[in-house]
This record gives C-alpha cells, sequence and structure tokens, in this order.
C-alpha cells in the first residue's frame, strides 16, 4: 500500500491526464479489440460466436470495507465478479470496461494501485481494458464495471435450461469467500477496540483468500469443454447456493434436490465454521461470494465429470413445478430460502 | 413527478422485485439482441459491421441537481450523452446498461421515473435495455451507463483522422445547454432567496430544453449516410467546441482554425448571453453538453453538404503540427484552450 506521504491530489491532474496515467500501461491482446481507450467508443469485431455483456457495481460501505480491503485486490475483484458472470453463461470474458467514482479522500496514488490490481485481472484472465470513465463522487468510492465475452451460440448456457433428472453440479467448494468477511470483520473490530493488537490472521489464508482474491472460474468453462459437457443451466454463485438454485429452479419451472452432505466445503472452512459458532451448511448457503459455478447436467453426461477433482454432484432436478428443498444428513427434507441480496438498506456482504 | 406521499421505501422490495418493477415494460427490438434482462450476461449477435461500445457515469451533485432536474429528465439524459458518443463514432446505438446507485432517500416512485425517461429514450432512439445492476449507494444518486452501437467498419470514423485542408463542420449550434443551465441556477438561488417566488422560466423554452432534454444526433448520422459523407474524423460536443477541437487536433496531429464568424448560435441565445452578460462565442467554446457532432471533411465532400441547414462549415484543418487557433470577427487570432472537465472536484456543470 502506497505511503500515507505519498498523496497526490487527483485535483491537480485534469481527467485526459489521470485517465493517461492510469491506462497508460494496459495494452490490447484480444483479436476482437480493434480499438481500445480514447476515442468517443472502442470499436470491437467478434471474431467467432456471440457477444456476452454484463455490468455489476460495487460501492464503497455496500460491496466492500476498505479498512481491511487493499486497492489492488479491490480492482482484482472487481474484475473477477463480472469476469464470473460471463463464465456463468458458459463463455470467456475478453474485454472490459471500467467506471470510477472518486471523492477527493484518494489520491493518485490509492487509484494507481487499484488500476495495478485491474491490470493483474486483465493479465490473468488474457482480457483488454477497453473503455471507462472517471468520475467525481460526493461520498466514496464505486466502481461500475461492464464485462464482455464471447462463446459459441450453441454452447451459451442461460440460467433457464434445466430439466427434471437432470444432476445438480457445483465447481470448487462453498463457503470460504463469507468465512474470510467474518474473520476480517472481528479483526476489524478487536482492531478498533485495542489498535495494539495486531489482526490474528494466520492460519486462515485460505478463507481470507477466498474473500479478497476470488477467481473467476474460466478454468470450469475450459474444463467443460475439454469434456464435452454442456450443461443445461448454469449461474455463479454470489448470493450463496440457496439463492442461486432458486433462481435455476425459477427460471425453468423445476423443482430441486439438494443433499446436505454432498456440498462440497474445504476442511479448513469446516474448522472455521466451529470457531464462529456457524453451521457450515448454513455458510454454504447462504455465505454467498465465492464465485463458483452452479449448473445442471442430462444425466448421460455423468460419466464424462464423474471422479473430477473440481467438480461436485450436489442434487438433482425434481418435478415440473416442484420446490427447492435440502435433504439433509438425518434424511429430514427443508425447504431452501433466498438469504442474498434482499434489503437495498441491508449490507451486501 | 410522484407527489411526497407516494413513497414505497426499496427497503421493502427485494433486488429481483425491484429489478422486475422497473424494467418488465422493456422490450427487445434489435434484431443483435439475442437476450436480454434476467440472466447472469446478456446476449447480442451482432448482424452486420463492428460493434462500438461506450461508458459514461453521471454523479448527482457532480453532473446534475435534483433541485431542477425532474427524475424523468434524467434518465432520458442518462442514455442520451451515451447514445451520443456512439454517433460520435459514426454509428447508431443499439443497445445498453444501466448501473444506477442509490440511497434509500429515493422511493420506488421516484426510480420509476427515472426508467420512464431510460425507456422514452430507448422508444425515441430504438435501443434495447439488456441489463444492468442496482446497488445501494451511501449518499446520493449515480448512473453508469454502457452504450452499443453498430457501424460498417468502412463507415467508422475516429477521432485522428483529419487532414490538412479538410473543412470543420459543426451540426446543429451551440451554447444553448450552457444558457440553459445559467437559467436554472439563477432561478434556484432566487428561490433558495425567496420560496414565495416562482420560477422565472418562461420564454426561454429553448435553452432550457437544450439542458435538460438534450438529443443525440442520430439523424446526423442518417444524414451523413445518406448524403454519402464519411467524415475524416469527429467528436461530439460534450464539453464545449474548444476542449473538442484540440481532441480532433492532438488526436490527428494537425492544427485547426475556427472562424468566430461562423460558429452557429440560436437568436435566443445571443438574447440570453446579453442579459447574464456573456460573450456568445465564450459560451459556445467553453459550454458544453449541447451533444452536437464536430467533424472533418474532405473538401471534395463539400458541395454534398452545402446549404444544409443541419450543417455548418466553421474552419478548416491547417498544418501538421499547427495550434488551434479561434479568428475573431476582427480578423484577430486567438488560441483555443480547453475549459472542459479540468478538475476531478470541479463542478462539471
Amino acid at each position: 500500500m502506497a505511503k500515507k506521504e505519498d498523496f497526490t491530489p487527483l485535483s491537480k491532474l485534469g481527467e485526459f491526464k489521470l485517465i493517461e496515467e492510469l491506462t497508460s500501461n494496459f495494452t490490447l491482446n484480444q483479436g476482437s479489440s480493434i480499438l481500445g481507450i480514447g476515442d468517443d467508443a472502442a470499436i470491437l469485431e467478434p471474431l467467432t460466436g456471440q457477444t456476452l455483456i454484463s455490468a455489476d457495481s460495487l460501492v464503497e460501505g455496500v460491496h466492500f470495507d476498505l479498512t481491511y480491503v487493499a486497492p489492488g485486490h479491490l480492482g482484482y475483484k472487481a474484475m473477477v465478479v463480472n469476469f464470473s458472470d460471463i463464465c456463468a453463461m458458459n463463455g470467456l470474458p475478453t474485454q472490459v470496461l471500467v467506471n470510477i467514482g472518486i471523492s477527493n479522500r484518494f489520491g493518485l496514488e490509492f487509484l494507481k494501485e487499484i488500476y495495478a490490481g485491474i491490470k493483474a485481472a486483465c493479465d490473468v484472465y488474457d482480457v483488454d481494458l477497453i473503455g471507462g470513465d472517471t468520475v467525481s463522487s460526493y461520498s466514496g468510492l464505486n466502481l461500475s464495471v461492464t464485462a464482455i465475452g464471447q462463446a459459441d451460440a450453441q454452447k451459451i448456457t442461460k440460467r433457464s435450461g434445466a430439466q427434471e433428472n437432470h444432476l445438480v453440479v457445483v465447481s470448487g467448494d462453498l463457503g470460504g469467500a463469507y468465512m474470510g468477511l467474518q474473520i476480517l470483520e472481528r479483526e476489524k473490530s478487536v482492531f478498533q477496540e485495542n489498535p495494539d493488537i495486531q489482526p490474528e490472521l494466520k492460519g486462515n489464508e485460505y478463507a481470507l483468500g477466498r474473500q479478497l482474491k476470488p477467481e473467476a472460474r474460466t478454468d470450469i468453462v475450459d474444463l467443460l469443454e475439454k469434456l464435452e459437457v454442456i450443461p443445461s443451466s448454469m449461474i455463479d454463485i454470489s448470493d450463496g447456493l440457496s439463492s442461486e438454485t432458486l433462481h435455476l429452479s425459477q427460471s425453468s419451472g423445476y423443482g430441486f434436490a439438494l443433499y446436505e452432505e454432498k456440498i462440497p466445503i474445504d476442511p479448513t472452512i469446516y474448522k472455521l465454521c466451529e470457531e464462529f459458532n456457524l453451521t457450515s451448511t448454513t455458510v454454504a448457503l447462504n455465505g454467498g461470494e465465492d464465485y463458483e459455478l452452479l449448473f445442471t447436467i442430462d444425466p448421460k453426461d455423468y460419466d464424462k465429470i464423474k471422479g473430477n477433482p473440481n467438480l461436485t454432484v450436489i442434487g438433482h432436478v425434481t418435478e415440473k413445478g416442484g420446490e427447492c428443498k435440502l435433504i439433509t444428513r438425518d434424511n429430514k427434507l427443508l425447504p431452501l430460502n433466498a438469504q442474498g441480496w434482499n434489503s437495498i438498506n441491508e449490507k451486501n456482504y
């Protein structure tokens, strides 16, 4: 992080100088990027397939807390959550536009760190920054990101295609991002009470990484292509397994049954749940921000994914008009509830 | 505007219910829009040519003042300023994504009026709303918009293509939006001093309309196509004629000479300038927000545009490495300065 003394007020730079300072080290690498930053609009020429496009905003105090989120991580995460939306359509991200609203309490150095995070994500995911806007904000920091991607028309996976008896599959494991947030919130309140106490973060690297530096599962999109599996429906897990399952159910009109014992949870997350007196299943169902992919497949594709360490079958699609249920370890049926973003005034973690 | 008593707190609605309330009356009309709102990403399939894409943010207190801007006009203007960026590339807008950040001081009725303005603009310009995001904001209102457009590759006009002796052309007339703002600011301060005095807006409809309900010159893009003129460079006038001329000059590397007497200004704007003790030329050069198109053409195309009431030749491109100058009515040479968005903390009118 920049030292306190390195503070160049943004008012010292004009808009154009500022944009140049922030974006001059970005290059265009995608064949579909004809023209990037610097004109009234960027120019794209999709090489193949259809174009996917998604926009998401991150607002200080609502989606992130700068007390414990470094600006570089913030820039990285703002990209990843948008790339994840493209993955959720079974596509790969190719371009991105970033609008940043900033108040005068942020200096150039801070903004440069955000852009370093944006650049790191663009490099990792081979995505071109092609445009955006930098505007004043009277309060905090907000990032509004538009991600563009490509996919072959016959490969694109919507939320709506689940059919009866299809299998429900999830990538990776769940609940880590939420437990990372719990640790950060705990250490923040400890610090607020006694600033001399050093934060206790050691041993919790997995959970913290899941919260602070999530990844978009472009590798799963590639894997599905390699395995020759086209999911019948797909969504990314931003609001928790429960809420996303309900989306796939509502969009398709079919019920879903999930098995508690099948939900993949990392051993370190089980341990943390115990420490925080939380139930790991609840954390996986309602925690959110894991950015794993949740999808359904035709049972005939089961052999193709069987035994793959990145994919876990956690349930199946039930009858038309059915409900969404969790089958617990002791064989009880519990209805799934949406616990995601449910109030405009509520903290969306 | 909604009556005070009609206030449905946004906290009463979940995110999905809110999005449905706001967007359910939008339809997809463009052949290139395959899938709109409601999945992880929208799907586009450009029918022809290249894709243009541009993103801009509007922030309360920086870009607009809700004391005198009605929410419907705000929604309309947020669309238009983005469509204008697509026009500036000689393309036509086809799709748009809207991210809105809102605080709890705004109710559903207010947001619905913004969306009514968004819908009006989408209807007028035949643009599909295909996505976006609605998030909490701790302070005011902000809109972050991404516009998408199409144009044939050989028609797309960048800022950089001006050549020596090309003619400088502007659409419509200039300075109106700035004078509209002056009236609104004056009436606001009168009202603040004495709330019983009714605002004096009559007779100033043209200037007020230019400020509150600007239009994107898609008609000029159509006209240029009909006249078989492809500009050598183009930009839209958001920051004032001076600043935009400097952009065309910097991008091409050529100097520009503008004639003061040629700058098109509406008679009602001359009158207002006198009333406000402002020079009309200064207002046209530095006022901004007119969203007219400024472009250069090869002199061989002059006959095609000659006498067209929508287009005025205001100058010519001078030598490589030359400066940007205004030739005044009394034949003096004045250098053009950028007076647009020049400080992150400054009000960008």
